[in-house]
């Protein structure tokens, strides 16, 4: 299926059928988020992935109760870095330096540049920046998910400082930005599958510079 | 070509060639951004493309130089809504509305829920959650060039405030967020693309609750 084809197919999937998603699809949608392109490659999110029902139904009372949340197969919870730190920037040019059989020192100078750019933000700026980092692998993400024919419901609607602290996200430097249930779509019980997909006339979305 | 292959045959491409991507392409990539999910179908964005030339000089000169402005067959320009208003909201819903054959009257109570919720926001606060969905259309416009063999360079380094300035955006409620330079590689110019690709290790990328 195309990319194209696979996005006029999903929905933000309203109720799902609790059917289980195959570990393999799961493990194909989580490695497009971790490919997904960064701000200079420095992946400042990680994914989390719930199966557990308990944890689902932890989640779901601060997610207002939104029924995706238990009848999912898998919860993906895209979660982005609270700060840049100096220890993080450079941690990431080091393993890629290792990775590549570079010493530190062939772009210290560069490394060095990046530390004082990141650093320089303010943890709000910087976990602003994060997230928007962690919307670019949501968005990959979806889009592998489609092309799977696994049903998604992209979520922004959670108390996040509640998920934070019920995951100690803290402790792990992070902050909640977006869920993302995967499972398949109950059709018979979703009133949004029934509806016409609409976007903005592409007429209205497009400008062009000829 | 699988979304796992294109993403790792992708890379920020430091050096295009200056060939031509054929508009059906060009067409396909703008159309995957179009059909991206973002916050309850806003779509809180716009793309403007650029091929002129001329323009693209201008805008290489407000994003430090970099080459691949210029090299680049099609500049995308990712522009976020400066601010959520209750006109635009209310627009997109009818739009909707029409599209499906519903009166407004049909969900009345949800619309205007959904202008108190986002008029709710200061300008600031609007304009970063409206970028937020534009990123979501970046990662599947990237995500549609790599599985098309299309190359690109996500780009956030720019003086958004002169670009915004150049193009009069300000005119249309919008604010430029990213670029997206597509085109092809140059291979013998470009040292990045002989570099190992590296991302974070799995095992520190993904939380489980099993």
């Amino acid at each position: 299926m195309s990319i194209r084809e696979a996005l006029n197919w999903r929905y933000a999937t309203k109720k799902m059928n609790g059917e289980k998603v195959p570990q393999e699809k799961v493990d194909q949608i989580i490695a497009a988020a971790h490919l997904a392109p960064t701000s200079s490659g420095l992946q400042p999110f990680k994914v989390i992935v719930v199966s557990n029902p308990e944890w689902k139904e932890k989640i779901k009372a601060i997610a207002y109760g939104q029924a995706q949340i238990t009848d999912c197969s898998h919860l993906l919870i895209f979660a982005a870095w609270d700060n840049y730190t100096e220890e993080r920037v450079r941690g990431v040019y080091a393993h890629a330096n290792k990775e590549r059989g570079l010493p530190d020192s062939a772009n210290a100078d560069f490394v060095n540049s990046m530390v004082a750019n990141f650093t320089s933000m303010s943890p709000e700026q910087s976990f602003t920046h994060a997230a928007k980092q962690a919307y670019i692998g949501f968005g990959v993400a979806i889009t592998e998910a489609a092309v799977l024919k696994v049903d998604a419901t992209p979520m922004e609607g959670f108390d996040a400082t509640k998920l934070d602290e019920l995951l100690d996200l803290k402790s792990l430097g992070l902050r909640s930005t977006t869920l993302l249930p995967l499972g398949y779509r109950d059709e018979a019980g979703d009133w949004l599958v029934k509806l016409k997909k609409v976007r903005t006339p592409l007429a209205d979305f497009l400008i062009e510079y000829k």
